[in-house]
């Protein structure tokens, strides 16, 4: 296996760190025990898990206003997988990249998965991208996609859904996501029901086209890039076009795509008890899809969705196995570090959620003792797992603190003196 | 038929005023004229819509802090329903009444029925109540009603919305409305899913329970008075539940119950489509389920709705009939008062969205011409439609203006020396 | 002076629409009469008003995700103002223009200054840029400008400013706006106290600088492009700001700014009471910094925001003499249309709030009689004042129908001859 | 000193604890000895510490829906501080009371500051309430208070304002809070500008009164019982009130009062930079003024108001000393439990805060290290302080885990047998 990261400067971190850690995790260990845990059991539960890996995240994002680019800019998409893998080589929990198209369509793609498999990697759910117009592309998507009025630019994007699925067979991906930004910026703009019917017909050529062992996400959000109606605006909206297309569609849930105060943990549980959770894009938001690091503003909230996650998988909830993956705008920190630290936070979240008692749990809530019930949690929460997490890097060759062992690294110094600058822009306001 | 206002008041009223009405009328009469509208044909509409009043809505409201009464509160059903043929003899616009049990219960309910009949007034939607605890009542609805915990709490929920149907039948209604508060204070509190399978089969019992001819609307809403979930919490729960009742199930909207930022019509649009828009509680909201006057804080939205109303009627919508009601809660004005400005104004917003070009809407749709299709909207809404409503109230026995009229009447000096104060208390919080 | 658009072409678009327009403004004349109002009288004030537009409103604007031009796009400020001199000629209520520097530097400035002369346009106040890089900047604004933790990169946005300042001097603008993107993606990424003292030391700086005659404006903005802090968060701190500065700062109003459901009449009304109102920032919005065309979205609200302007100007509040300006981005709509639309919503609103009964609402306000009160408003509001807007335009050279006049005037498609297609881009997400 | 609950039953509680707190109290010792930082100093912080409990928060609260009373309900301001009691003699943090008046107005306020003191408590600032109406009153404030457009109601609202000044001069204690539900349901129902005039001179009087050695608090509130506009709607108003009062009039902030999304640690540093925090109303909520338990939906952000208070601290800013208190509606819990909670989570909060590297996250900010910096944040909010906060308990003759304490000591179900049933009643809307 290609290794990004020299594995004697992960060995120097890790020497400095591994006696304060087997400590810690010594009396964590016996404080667990104190509770029933095993906090061996735990560990091996943490390794199991993995977070896919965005394409577009190891590059610096932006906003309508302004992108400043870092330095080392990922140019196509083998840097771009070249920084993933040096994530997954540090965290040992991100073993899967997912692709955006037309962004990362190369002509080799065998040769892409080769480079994949020789990093270490995998590819994770297909994204396919019809909210912006490319190069070549015949009709605009300036006033929608699969919902446009126009039949030729519905079947255009139909067409790149198909696309995106067969690059992803030759990739070993099982899944595609589809997520539109059709919607109107004025009231009257678009007819609510025809724009859906006419989104469901296009949906469900796509779904015509998915191979028998791949899934289908459609993904809602309440506003941006449209402001005043967007036709997947929300969960009962996403719950409708998995129930119209079949049993291969599911729902897939972003974390920063609601609107403001509504309780996502209870969404993600109705999406379970139906039968269709397809899966997560992870990050956090303040206001709206603010795409900032994972559990950077609200990291109970996060818990509090884990919660769900573990309570059906250990009620082997049917039809429960949902994907993961990071989605996040990194606009003023190093993208690898931002997405390392997000997939601890990811894996922390998992840790925390698998320390709750759940028959304690069960039992205050059928006695409706509210405060014991919510205590149960809390205590799951505050529970310091971190050197379970540290622990489970350490043992599968990653690094016991990634941020510091990747600043150690000298990587993006590296890369920055063989990809050239980009360019910043100032965005979409002309 | 008992008449509450004297007939000589409203006609002295309207007297001063059908002079400057007719001209009024038919200005616009020529102005819709050049539109290619019949301002006949929108008149007789108007005159044929109506909107059912809330039994409780004619009594003061409060909050959990203070409830200020009024003078001439009503003591009971009988005082209330007088009130609100008050409301339908000026404005002609509201020939239905809304019960809530216990609250209206009364032993003689054909005697009831034949006092509303005789007042003018039909009886709308049954309304029970699992919110809050009657004084003889067994358990407690505390921690739940119909997704209590406890079997026997459930039962006795189911009980009494089976009552209600009951009372219904007697009173000729053919609906039942079912708003649980239901929900958690605390993460963990409830289980999500148990809680929701507990709604659903407690709903079921009710749902067995209901004549062929009825209907059963849930009502969805995101919070209050559970304030971290609530089992009913959006349009996409409510939308499940009426499909797993069956036919006679359908989805309740109240359009003070959604997230910050919500896009209400759409959701009217998206239950039409999908064949379960049961009805709505017609109220206005700037933060909450603050309960204003329909119409009083966004007038705009209000029309956007009933332009999605219009849109459904024109093009025959497979099952689309909803029930229409004002849900208010007046704190600090005349309830009478506030009803019937509100019953115009939902009257007003039916009117303008009748007077939307549709076939130019659809052209401009089409065409991408987002500024001409809201153009289309927008000047709907501007145009002034108060000669028509004012027109069909006059020519139906009503009021030109209502609440003029009805100041003019004395209604509330009467009553007030007939009906004791009552006392406000210092609501919820102790 | 040079017309963009031909005069006959007006004319003979007037020409068909006077006749109905006279019936329809006679009528209201003799409508508003009754009410006591004279209608010469408001549209003498209708015509007095005006609203700045912005530069780069012309241009078809964008999100992060991608922009999607349209055709003859302008190619720089002189493209710019005569696209502008259009929207004053049809509508005649948008005498000025605000530039933004540096996207509208040239170098002979006074030759800028006559061509817009020429055009009929003056300059409004300034807005500088410390929100994206330009290309040849020494120091980066990624991490701040006025707050910057550098002083050499505080020193340079200062610089800027100044240099703003010389700009407008010498096209006759009397004032500059200052919005800064400031602020922070993660919880302790900056000190809020010390960026804050930064902020107001950077600001006192360009105040100095600032000649006796001029006003300088700050502009709060919740979020966007931060996403976790913004330095000029609120009003609360924009006030804090002007007062902190002196006499000449005053606080800039815009209307998307603001968390969810805060009510921005309210906030308006307060500004003035403290002398601190500068202006506003016209625009409409439903979720966040929308930047859709003015009352699009809640036309209420607008009137709402002028019944505090108006209520002001009558009793002649101290210090009141706010700017008015359009902010908007037209995404899917010509922006030349969108401009005019908005132009003509906000003077709708304000002839609305003229028509306001101030002498009844006080007596109502005192009395306590709430809905007498906001009847008084709604009453206003409902009034069909586009007679008015449109004989003032009329008799002002201007267009009855602007947008019908514009479209029959063939502008959009000479210039897309003469100016080269742009590209969009897919914006700030990579 | 008098005990609520037997020094053996805390004793019994302790024992069994002990051995396995001072592990891993020794632990986390030498975890942060490794950082650098004593935990015997932390502890002494801890120590020192305390919140104030309202009087009001023993008694279970309610909606407008319903209130659904627990037993052993408190039936006076004697009951009330008893359980206070014992709330502060299980946590020892919450050393003082803040009583409501009228509600705890009693004749022997001399017996009352007694009978506290012998309990161990003192007494916080004095709560007056102008939001709902006394029995005996003469003025209603169903429109408004201390911004009545009546001046008599004005006044009684200001002399009841001094008469609870008068009050807590016997008691001993030297803060007055105001806060008012003074505002509008209909836009239009007040003037703005006249009713925060009228607030402010009334608030003047008030202050008149206040003894050289008080503070006056007032409190800003988004909405409810007010649902269009309220007088001191935010912080920006807030500051406005404290300005133009004077240096003895500060800002108080409740962690519900605040409009979606807002940056409250942001308002908090604001207000400490322009000297004019004067305190908090300790809760959480998820969607409006919820009055949750503090901590209970989102601790990070209860921390990050910590870690400003603690900066502030730290750095000595000038005229800080904030009044800390807790203000919850305790609805399905026992309300002794809760606040016992609460008081801990609050403890908790500045604990982690203390253990900020304050030193480390300036260099971040100064260095722009976004992610660093924010990991400093987090590292400190990771760290489980439950042991520091049980030492400081135990070692003050608390019990090490309160809820399980009381719970052992029965005296919910004693004062059950004390204490008649009280009735709950549907609440606000009747």
């Amino acid at each position: 296996m290609t290794l990004m990261i020299r594995k004697d400067v992960i060995d120097a971190d890790n020497a400095a760190r591994i006696a304060d850690l087997q400590t810690d995790y010594d009396h964590l260990g016996a404080q667990l025990a104190r509770r029933g845990i095993d906090i061996a059991a735990i560990k091996a539960q943490v390794t199991a898990y993995g977070v896919a890996v965005p394409s577009w995240g190891v590059g610096t994002g932006g906003t309508r206003f302004a992108r400043f680019p870092g330095t080392g800019e990922p140019r196509n998409i083998y840097d771009k997988i070249e920084d993933c893998a040096v994530i997954q080589q540090l965290t040992r929990a991100t073993p899967t990249v997912s692709l955006h198209i037309p962004w990362d369509k190369v002509d080799d793609l065998r040769g892409l998965r080769e480079k994949g498999n020789a990093l270490g990697l995998g590819f994770d759910a297909m994204n396919s991208n019809t909210f912006s117009d490319a190069a070549d592309q015949t009709h605009s998507y300036k006033f929608g996609s699969l919902s446009h009025a126009d039949p030729a630019t519905r079947q255009q994007a139909v067409d790149h859904n198909l696309e995106c699925i067969e690059i992803g067979k030759v990739l070993g991906s099982n899944a595609l996501t589809v997520w539109v930004g059709d919607g109107s910026n004025f009231p009257g703009q678009v007819n609510f029901t025809k724009s859906f019917e006419r989104y469901l017909d296009a949906m469900k050529a796509v779904y015509k086209g998915l191979p028998d062992d791949w899934k289908i996400f459609s993904e809602h959000k309440m506003f941006e890039p449209a402001f005043y109606s967007t036709v997947v605006q929300d969960w009962g909206t996403n719950y409708l076009i998995a129930q119209e297309l079949g049993p291969k569609a599911h729902c897939l849930v972003d974390l920063g795509h609601h609107a403001p105060n509504v309780n996502i943990e209870m969404i993600v549980a109705r999406l379970i008890q139906f039968k269709k959770l397809g899966g997560f894009h992870f990050n956090d938001s303040k206001y709206g899809d603010d795409d900032l690091d994972t559990g950077s503003i609200d990291p109970y909230r996060l818990f509090l969705v884990f919660n769900e996650l573990v309570d059906a998988e250990t009620r082997k909830a049917e039809g429960f196995s949902p994907m993961h993956m990071l989605d996040q705008s990194h606009n003023v920190t190093d993208p690898i570090e931002s997405l390392m630290n997000s997939a601890t936070e990811v894996s922390r979240a998992y840790a925390q959620a698998l320390l709750v008692d759940r028959k304690a749990l069960a039992g205050y809530q059928d006695g409706n003792d509210a405060l014991m019930a919510t205590e149960t949690l809390k205590s799951a929460f505050r529970t310091h797992v971190e050197p379970i997490l540290a622990m489970a890097r350490y043992e599968a060759g990653g690094a016991i603190a990634p941020v510091a062992a990747y600043r150690a690294s000298g990587y993006r110094a590296k890369v920055s003196g063989e990809r050239p600058a980009t360019k910043g822009g100032s965005g979409g306001i002309v």
